[in-house]
């Protein structure tokens, strides 16, 4: 980042502290408890609401919907589809999870329906998940991604000109594109990788900045960004995945314009 | 507390510790987790179990039944009305967490059917729920509390005649109504307002207590005064959130009639 | 164990760690994060998947099932068996968790039913769960087991002649039986009990030591040894099961062959 987009983003936190935007997460089960955790920490409020009956009044509260599908059934998808063409209806963003796109075919088919029926803001995934969607082979297991027959950048670049939303892949360096711009996020600790659950932290934490920030590149830049310092500063307090759980909760709530300004690698091409 | 009631806490917690009451959850996905192990630390045992086909049979087995209604759905909240009629023709007490009344019409009516068609021995919510379900203007974010038009102390009253239950509003100060008495829990600490469920802990807490002693209005201020003990105990030694989450089951685990007897502050009136 | 047992359990977690097997979950929502957490930590890859729709194809990917009944419903309980058929056509291992079998007629029902209909390779129970499915009396609260008619030995013999499977019975000393050679594991602490799910959390290790070795007998003891070890390693740097919990995780991650051939307890007669 230049010395105004450090600035930006650390004023983004601060935004968003301010603001305390309502994050709608229609998520998995595995992670619910983490996902809404590490929303408050960051200084938005979560809620989980999947009911078809309630889905599009929650919508009508929030700043943001998080759409997960981890442990996808078809009713939730119902729900999805329903809470997202409320978001649609009031301009809210929308953030889509694709975990597991690419192992099987309700995975793969739901994600690309999610992405046709409803305009997302921001998908972000594993490159294999993301390459799945856009047809490209990949080797993956179950939930993980393995390894990937492009290189990851085609697959951001052409993702996001396929779906016209911002996409996120991550990793050991985590990569946003809108099709034509690639911001590229260095921070990180390979201790993110040992828990489950770490990528669908990312995917809140993007739901909570692109609630109160109008660029969507920029929101889920900042997102990556924050989640990858948090784990840097958690890592070391950390004796293993149990403990680095905890402390990067800890290191999320903790984080503030210092820590972003002096800490975050970020690069914009 | 006069020091007989002090100690009359105290003797609460060691009777539940030798007695290890089974208390049935239906609850919600986000905190389940939690809810079990706060369960399990005060000294009594938790099951979850929801399905229709057998919360009658689970119900037979226990001696409090804890219905939360944070991730609800009909089906759920048939099972919800099943079990709490089987606890009601056994006479065992019911704990309702209404989570979110007030954000969705789905969750306010819930609620309110719950209340009308079960007796319900502690209703456990937030002023902004509890406000909700009297027909009090609020403001809430979800399922989070902002502010409510009129003093919460009414509130609490309000709904304790209207509902003929006890009536639990939780925040920094903790209020406990049957309609006429109130007793007031100056114990906690703002990092219990930090993490996802707390509110759902104290419920579960509530249920435990409900389930070895009589009087409503006791079982249930020693639960809220062992949650904001168990908070402050476990405060100095996290670091955030994600810390104070693990210390706090600690707290609760390691509670004892000594701590609670010199660490307890609670009034009636 | 003898000298060679005690290497052959250390080769077997080196080689789990190199073939990084994916274990497919049908479980319960109260322990999924932990489950997933463990399954990663031990160094396998976790997949939690019920839907109905896609359940086969999961189970393709798949080195080995694990099936828990902790929260079952009817459909999950479709779902599983449809699971259990495929992993059967494709002869991968499954272990299952019959969570509080003996406290209602649905969990009882479901867990012989899965027995019946499927070959199952692990079941790993309390002592009264496992009574129960042999029509043993026993006394239990929930899903906790109190007490059971006959000695722990025989019950475990006896269901694994009857169902024909190896049969796990956990608590201070596990038992693994064949039905006609038992196992004896003697690693584990008391702080084990104070959390919910460690019992699923050893059905998870159970299936991911399956995965990779052929005999279920010596898989299911390596686990049942591995869970206690990382118990024992925990335990000292805990101050209640709030913080074991992050610490168990961080002991199974940092579990290695030292470690498991100077502290293992393991007995075979």
């Amino acid at each position: 980042m230049s010395y105004s987009e450090e600035d930006r983003a650390a004023t983004l936190l601060t935004r968003l502290r301010e603001q305390k935007p309502l994050i709608h997460h229609i998520t998995n089960m595995v992670v619910m408890n983490d996902t809404a955790n590490i929303t408050l920490a960051i200084g938005a409020l979560p809620v989980m609401a999947h009911a078809l009956e309630e889905v599009e009044e929650m919508v009508n509260l929030a700043e943001a919907l998080v759409l997960n599908i981890g442990t996808l059934d078809p009713r939730q998808v119902e729900s999805m589809l329903r809470a997202g063409k409320r978001a649609n209806e009031r301009s809210i963003p929308i953030v889509l999870d694709p975990v597991g796109a690419g192992a099987t075919r309700l995975r793969t088919q739901t994600s690309l329906q999610l992405l046709n029926e409803l305009r997302i803001s921001v998908l972000r995934g594993n490159a294999a998940e993301v390459a799945a969607l856009v047809g490209v082979t990949s080797e993956t297991r179950g939930v993980e991604s393995i390894s990937v027959a492009e290189d990851r950048e085609t697959i951001a670049h052409r993702a996001a000109k396929e779906f016209g939303c911002i996409v996120v892949i991550t990793g050991a360096q985590d990569l946003i594109s809108n099709g034509n711009r690639m911001a590229k996020v260095d921070n990180g600790h390979p201790l993110l990788a040992s828990i489950t659950g770490s990528g669908c932290m990312s995917t809140s934490l993007v739901g909570a900045f692109l609630a109160i920030e109008p660029d969507p590149l920029y929101a889920a830049t900042t997102a990556l960004m924050v989640m990858g310092l948090a784990g840097e500063f958690a890592a070391p307090k950390a004796g293993g995945p149990g403990t680095f759980r905890s402390h990067l909760l800890d290191a999320v709530a903790g984080m503030n314009e210092e820590a972003i300004v002096r800490g975050q690698k970020v690069s914009f091409a």
